[in-house]
């Protein structure tokens, strides 16, 4: 019987075959935390020193502070200094302020096709465009694996999602996942992993990939996952780190539980609409409707060809004087791709402000808490009641185009209408 | 008998000549308000809105949302939801989130030599150095000066500070303030204007002066004053102001009512210990000295020409591995002036987190706030205890150069010892 390909990432992980619905221990290849959740992962992980225990992979055990760096408030600055001092104290690996959205340094410098990627955070999934099981676990499942190296999973039954087609002017694939979010619905793949494949995934460029595989978990899904093929080692030798990929595909006889079929030229600008992400409608069903802010950025949209997509609709234009433009690049890699091509000058020109690598405002920690009425139309994953910090506020979720054709508006715009 | 320069300021403004201890009535050139103390002034001017009373010069009141933008928490988002609503419905001018500190846009765009300018900010003494008599007021009595366009002044007596002599190499004009603040006191001039002079005040560039007499509040002074001179008008051409320039002096025989003499030669790179800006000892006396964090920016120190004394230390170097370094240009001409130098690039290779145009960590609201046991070296202007936002916390104060080379070793540093 053929294998998916998350059954053929956790057999050859746990040295032998495994199916959907089997429970399995398989190695941690890197593993994750940041400053939303590390805290309680360190405390479980003191605990666990005491029995005796220490980390496993110091080399491979990252420390992030990106989701409140720099640093809003007080208690979360002593976190940081808590956080600084436990990587610093076990030599593991510390991005401090400004060094990048974890997911994204994730997949630019240390997922590996074929391995499991675990974070204490939901959006782990990213990796999973890189063909690995990059997955998000409680603070205190994670904590176990910095000590044990490895963990165990229940192996995931599979949504096969087949792409065909081509993507009209004016859609992008942030477009294709939120209809998706629609079709499918925030709790239709719970446990369970999405794997993208057909001609049109195979002809889908790394930064789309990780975009769809990030917005998985918006799904329920334990993953998402796109087949290790050239495009993948185009990106890791891009990065000096050919020597990780290997090639991966899943079995044409494999067994899943649902195939969704997917036309890509039948897709429209597509958003989702205040409090849930499967809230979806064509942006034209929404048109019109003011916006005081947009962000450009986070794990899911804030790369290098997301930045141009959106620059190349703004640039020597204004955005309208009733909104604001906050622009994030994901990565200091990002931030100097952008400023090499011109970018945040040609954002700055816009009327946009450009925001240091990081989360940003997306968990609703700072850099763009919105007011009471005010509504954000946002290039992040989530947007349920209060997700930007003000529970009296509203978030639309849309591609990098819409947020950029919404900026010279000031009110929610088809992106093919500015192009 | 001889007149001080504030006296003629005032005088020419109140239409009668006026000595120090008089009271005078001034038209009011431009008066600002900020998200940190604006929504007060608009409470009250709202009051005597049912007065009868409107904006005496809506095209030069200026609202910015600098102290919190982007914004950090809800109920600041919802002032500053309040401020753009107050400013759009008058025909104000706003500043939104990301276009720069007050205090920086107020002396590029908005300060006329001669005139008064008056903000619900302490730091406007800022736009003294182009010869105007920029002060800062509580926030009732800055919305009676938007309702009314003028206000009443006591003039102030005035503490002449001759600079004469050269500055050695690693000094700078932050030290020179630094070491009057030590000589004069916190509030060894209150209410008073500290009167700049001398060839070395002459020679003085007006990035510079701008720092001088950012700080001249730090002495409990109503201003800081430079004569308006060549440089005064060539920094106002630059800007597309020259038709604003117009010459202005104390005159020879001006009555003082203290002579502070300065040899610059004298100084060396000084610090303001915690908790008082008038702490101060040469940096020396505290080298070694760890500080977790480092901000180069702010009214005081966020200019162009601060950010090219640090960055020529900084380039093709990495800051410490057990510091960060923030680095905030005061406004998005600074920003742009820095992208198209290589500045930017050059901060973020070294390792810095380059933050967007504002007032970031100063005032102790967001980007920067410091952990319990931290300490912080900073460019700014206050190190009172909690200023950073933490209580728990120690802020040191010195120019960019010290704030550079520290940055580089990760404790308190000469930079004599650097460049």
């Amino acid at each position: 019987m053929g294998k998916t390909l998350v059954e053929k990432i956790i057999s050859r992980n746990a040295g032998r075959e495994v199916s959907a619905g089997e429970l399995a221990v398989c190695p941690v290849d890197v593993v994750m935390i940041h400053d939303g959740t590390g805290i309680l992962s360190i405390k479980e992980f003191q605990r666990l020193e005491e029995a005796g225990l220490t980390l496993a992979k110091p080399e491979r055990t990252l420390v992030f502070l990106d989701h409140a760096g720099p640093c809003p408030r007080m208690e979360l600055a002593t976190d940081h200094v808590k956080l600084r001092h436990f990587a610093r104290e076990r030599n593991a690996v510390l991005y401090d302020v400004g060094q990048g959205v974890c997911h994204q340094i994730l997949v630019e410098k240390w997922v590996r096709p074929g391995t499991v990627a675990l974070g204490a955070d939901s959006h782990t999934t990213t990796g999973g465009a890189l063909g690995a099981l990059g997955t998000g676990m409680g603070s205190t499942d994670v904590a176990m694996a910095m000590a044990m190296g490895e963990n165990w999973f229940r192996v995931p039954e599979t949504l096969r999602i087949e792409l065909g087609g081509q993507l009209p002017d004016g859609v992008y694939p942030k477009d294709v996942i939120l209809y998706l979010a629609g079709q499918i619905g925030s709790d239709g793949a719970t446990y369970k992993v999405l794997e993208f494949g057909g001609p049109a995934a195979a002809a889908m460029e790394m930064s789309d990939r990780f975009t769809l595989c990030n917005m998985a978990i918006e799904f329920g899904g334990k993953g998402g996952l796109f087949p290790s093929d050239e495009k993948t080692r185009a990106y890791l030798a891009a990065r000096g780190r050919e020597e990780d990929w290997v090639a991966l595909a899943p079995d044409p006889d494999a067994v899943y539980e649902r195939v969704i079929n997917v036309r890509l030229e039948t897709i429209e600008p597509m958003i989702a609409k205040p409090h849930t992400v499967d809230n979806v409608c064509p942006v034209g069903e929404v048109q019109g409707r003011p916006v005081e802010q947009l962000f450009l950025g986070s794990c899911t949209n804030g790369r290098l060809e997301d930045l141009e997509v959106a620059v190349n609709m703004l640039k020597g234009k204004r955005i309208a004087a009733s909104t604001r433009l906050l622009v994030m690049p994901a990565s200091p890699a990002v931030y100097r791709g952008a400023l090499d091509a011109g970018y945040i000058k040609d954002f700055m020109e816009a009327g946009a402000t450009v925001l240091p690598p990081g989360c940003g405002p997306c968990s609703g920690v700072h850099l763009g808490i919105l007011g009471d009425g005010e509504s954000c139309l946002s290039t992040t994953n989530r947007n349920f009641k209060g997700r930007m910090g003000n529970p009296n506020a509203f978030v639309y979720l849309a591609s990098p185009a819409t947020v950029a054709a919404s900026a010279l508006t000031g009110v929610i715009t088809d992106p093919r209408e500015v192009i």
